[in-house]
């Protein structure tokens, strides 16, 4: 079976989560998906960044789970200058609601099926 | 602004988030929906819950992150024979791969938009 990429590969625990639920408000679609495909190129590039999972429901509520190595990574993408610019952007304009939790991941498993 | 549902109202942290992503296998749509609808009610009984977001694209994958106040409560929740059942069941009929990551929420925040 050829590998999903829509799965993030993790090391080993411990490593951070940013868990990021949203809420799309209407309208600027393209923008919107352009801004999120730079950020993810973006992300790609730092410094302590191991992954990210994303998904949106056809109703606009969406969670994006970013993996990182440890906190400072965290903070470092944070204060990136273009992150930081389309962060205040999208606060105004992309998201109706959202919630943001940092976490430290302790322990973790998964299951592939093989045909 | 009337509530969101689709968002759990959680607590100070820290506590502990549940992180399950996973791509569905082909089928059985109804008993998929069925058995997740009951997993969530039989969730919200559990001592320790504390709520759950959840999310699945068209394409298949899907997010479900479930907040827990400490790990005895996941623990418990693991346990719980209903559960253990259908997540068996789940994992050889509904899923093709999934990922599972326990994690400690560490600091927490969100906006939501007033009109």
């Amino acid at each position: 079976m050829s590998r999903d990429d829509a799965f993030a590969e993790l090391p080993e625990p411990p490593y951070y989560a940013v868990i990021f639920s949203s809420r799309r408000s209407d309208g600027d679609d393209a923008g919107y998906a352009r801004a999120a495909d730079r950020m993810v190129e973006l992300a790609r590039q730092q410094p302590g960044f191991l992954g990210v999972e994303s998904t949106r429901g056809g109703d606009g509520f969406g969670i994006t789970v970013s993996y990182w190595s440890d906190e400072d990574a965290i903070l470092a993408w944070k204060r990136h200058a273009e992150h930081a610019a389309t962060r205040a952007h999208g606060r105004e304009h992309w998201y109706r609601h959202f919630e943001l939790r940092v976490a430290r991941v302790e322990r973790a498993y998964g299951k592939k099926q093989h045909a």
